[in-house]
């Protein structure tokens, strides 16, 4: 696939109105070619009309007919996997190995959101059959389904720059809700992104759906990303970034005339516990195992454990040692950015400017942007002491923080800002200490692990890869994971409807065979009659058929008299 | 009971620090005894720090327990339904006997809540259960459940000063989610506020809660409400109100350090469209039946019908003549507050600066703050040409919108903002005109009704009082209803854990017997063996027995490998 360096805005090329940039590899801090066009406030406008005039259609296309189109991205993305995990190798200094399972696992999202979509459990549709006899008042039928925000923007990542960037989680989980996209692509991943910007409007075309269904957007410094923010027809937007970054974005949005949601991923340093059995059982183990996670990506990830917290006695210098002597033979590999490198030199910096000890090195860097891997130390007081100690260092450092007694773990354990993740390594005799900790880390993240660590995130129904802030800038959400889905859907109730005027999924027969909330506590599925179209028996997750006699019965309660308002 | 003044900050009866004031009846526009105090941000700071303390312990009470605490609070209301009416009518205006009514509901929703406490399926449980033999990477068990916010800064609305004020909906829903709350009372109804927040008192006190649980604060001016807004350990807002305040409110909230979720409920003028052949066949009793829920409180509802559109035709005289005839006969009650009623009147000028003629009117005011009943009209075109015409005027006024054709009613359609709910009137000859209709009004609110009027709202499963800005300030959640208690929650995964540390609601046996999501696909049921405790087996919602067998299927599906981040 040749690169032609222009910005996909529908089904057209767009060519350079603000100038041009290369993409630079990390391993050489030398640029690559083509060179790629930059936008402004113009081409956001373009792109953003075009998601509009789709919206209609595109969040109106029945759920196999968007599943179908989920689908097609992802046999599009499995053909380019080679080329693709090639030119973002160039781009970034990862591995083009692993580079490939990030594309693969790309692909696997947008099939998880296309079996999301078939299934139609998101839509969340819900029934309350009318009480024709309720006193005082009869009640009318209602039936409530969630339907698509409108044209969402998404700013890709930097440091998954497949599987979180143009094709990623947050691309998958918009169009799968049946939003139309606007995304602006990472600077730092050009041609990556041009490949799977090309990917996504071969499946827009070959799907027959409206061009505007997805464009993709760049631009130098922040116009782009403000335009985007600002743009009114732009109903919701998600980042994935630094906190300075994100809540730049998310404040600016809620200064428009018309707030909207935006969701910012944004800051995490998933504290690890290492309760006392455990660590006198597992201390080596433990240290080898948090080492090998954290320098996963030359440690430029959100879930990256960043802080391994061990009370001192049996096992902490087993787990020194074995976190020590792995960080020591850790090679230096190339950082995503010359930014991302001098920002992790700075926050190195930072941390021995507040008191932590630099007690382990990893090989010295032979390039430029080279990342040395760094284990800090501190004592638990000194770290509660100064709450800079707790912020996050992107990239392959860590601090062992050596604390003294459970209480100091406690104390520890409270003073955390809101995480991503947290993780405790315990053995059965660790019980009561855990379940001390356990509601102080559930108010603070939005993932517990339990002998594990945070890092790799499943991508899955129970996934949640969110949590209070700074972590992400609204808890009640996730970026990853099957139910990353909601943040683009909103609540539309239909109040005595005649059949054939409802939505598929609200229709007496149920034809789609999605799953339903019936009177607030039976699922319904699809009758084998409503296969044929022919009958419209309502069937009850419980097995007996609609009764009318219940809802006479449940009019009669004297407890749901009057609930209108 | 004797209303004793005071702020209600947890079990103690705290006097005033910032003086007093009187509530006022506005039938008379006299002040009523007794004086109430005012607090400020002190008073403020002690609530919070009250409900933060209390709120561990309550956010982990038992679904039983806490579905009890919320039983105890309606029976509670039940018994003092008389006296609260009573206060309530003379300090709104607003019959005793319509009061009583909202005391019933009231009531019902806490009983309602504390069903959908019980059921536990807003715990939206979910378990992904391991997969050892997955490649490359077996999966850990990872299993979700939604756990409370925090303690919530709820103000309490004024024009139904019992269903959604103290012991409304929100208070309801946020104690069902397991947050604590501090609710700030409105001004307009001291008396009535302080008999509810003395319902909830007891109720915490006979359920043996932490008295942080619920407290009741009361200030002059915007300081109360700018603390709680301020308060770091508030972690959620919700306001029913207009949408200066509310956006006020909003914006402030996300200027915090830590933005949180603000939920306002705002402004709406739910405009109601009257199609061709409906209007032919049903015009009078169209008129009619707009006329009497465009009156009801005085016109001081959320979803008052506040602009009707007809296309001018067969049907348009004799809807305009019965709306006209009810107006006219209409007699003039007293506004709930000065303030309500001196902008009604700042309303009805401003409509017809803008062109509207006022062609009917109710009885003249008796008293100083009676609100006259006012029918406008003004022809589509013109309507088109000026938005202000689409804003909502509060109190017991109406715009007849006479629409040209089907285009002009599809382009003012197009023009509304967004809005809590829009009806059609419609026959079945009106069928391609309202499928035309309901993708726009799909877009603009968050309830369609078909034959019928939008108020009264019923309050049930599918129940949705929300919609886009300005409506609410998030689309995404309802403030009515049973999904009212998402606006609360956030998610919290939990992988790889022993059974015994794991949340009751997702131990293996389902003990709380709540419903679950199993590998995305499956809800299931409490086993009959687990309800004696004894045994393990989990039961599918099909009947069949947890088959192990399927998930080692499913890890062998190759869509789903290397799904992590």
């Amino acid at each position: 696939m040749t690169l032609t360096g222009k910005l996909f805005i529908g089904a057209a090329d767009i060519a350079a109105s603000e100038g041009t940039m290369n993409a630079l590899n990390p391993a050489t801090n030398r640029e690559i070619e083509p060179g790629f066009a930059l936008g402004g406030r113009a081409e956001v406008d373009l792109a953003v009309r075009l998601a509009e005039q789709a919206f209609d259609g595109y969040s109106h296309t029945t759920l196999a007919e968007r599943a179908a189109f989920l689908g097609r991205i992802a046999d599009n993305l499995d053909a380019v996997r080679t080329e693709l995990a090639e030119r973002a190798a160039q781009e970034t200094g990862l591995p083009a190995v692993q580079l490939e399972a990030e594309a693969t696992k790309a692909a696997t999202q947008f099939r998880q959101f296309a079996e999301v979509v078939r299934k139609g459990r998101f839509l969340q549709a819900t029934i309350d059959p009318a009480q024709p006899e309720r006193q005082p008042r009869p009640r009318m039928d209602h039936r409530m389904q969630k339907i698509a925000l409108g044209p969402v923007a998404i700013f890709g990542a930097s440091n998954f720059p497949i599987a979180y960037s143009v094709a990623g989680g947050d691309t998958a989980s918009a169009l799968a809700a049946g939003c139309t996209v606007v995304l602006k692509a990472h600077n730092a991943h050009p041609g990556a992104s041009e490949i799977m910007a090309r990917v996504i409007r071969k499946a827009v075309q070959d799907s027959g759906l409206h061009q505007g269904v997805f464009s993709m957007v760049r631009g130098a410094g922040n116009t782009v990303g403000e335009a985007l923010v600002d743009h009114p027809l732009i109903k919701a937007v998600t980042f994935t970034g630094s906190e300075g970054g994100g809540m730049a974005l998310y404040r600016r949005a809620q200064l428009r005339l018309e707030p909207i949601p935006v969701f910012t991923e944004m800051t995490s340093v998933n504290p690890t516990f290492i309760l006392p059995q455990a660590l006198s059982l597992r201390g080596a183990e433990i240290g080898d195992g948090f080492a090998e996670r954290m320098l996963v990506n030359v440690g430029q990830a959100c879930l990256k454990p960043a802080i391994l917290l061990g009370i001192e006695g049996p096992g902490f210098e087993a787990m020194r040692e074995s976190l020590s002597a792995r960080i020591a033979s850790a090679p230096a590999r190339p950082m995503l950015t010359p930014g991302i490198h001098s920002a992790y030199l700075q926050g190195l910096d930072r941390q021995q400017a507040s008191g932590a000890r630099r007690t382990a090195e990893g090989a010295a860097p032979s390039q430029d942007l080279d990342g040395r891997s760094a284990l800090l130390e501190i004592d638990g007081a000194r770290f509660l002491a100064d709450p800079r100690l707790a912020e996050e260092v992107f990239g392959p450092a860590a601090l062992l923080v050596k604390v003294r007694d459970a209480e100091e773990l406690i104390a520890i354990a409270m003073a955390f800002r809101g995480q991503l993740s947290a993780s405790m390594h315990l053995e059965n005799a660790d019980t009561s200490l855990a379940q001390r900790l356990l509601p102080i880390l559930e108010r603070r993240t939005g993932r517990i692990v339990v002998n594990a660590f945070a890092h790799p995130q499943e991508v899955s129904y129970a996934s949640i890869h969110g949590g209070p802030f700074p972590a992400t800038s609204d808890s009640r959400f996730t970026s990853v994971g099957m139910s990353a889905i909601d943040r683009f859907l909103r609540p539309v109730s239909y109040q005595g409807f005649p059949d054939t005027l409802l939505p598929m999924a609200l229709r007496e027969a149920n034809p789609l065979g999605v799953p339903r909330l019936v009177d607030g506590g039976v699922v319904t599925r699809r009758s084998p009659a409503a296969r044929n179209d022919q009958e419209t028996i309502r069937w009850r997750g419980d097995g007996a058929p609609a009764d009318q006699r219940a809802f006479a019965r449940a009019s009669k309660r004297p407890n749901f008299q009057g609930a209108s308002r």
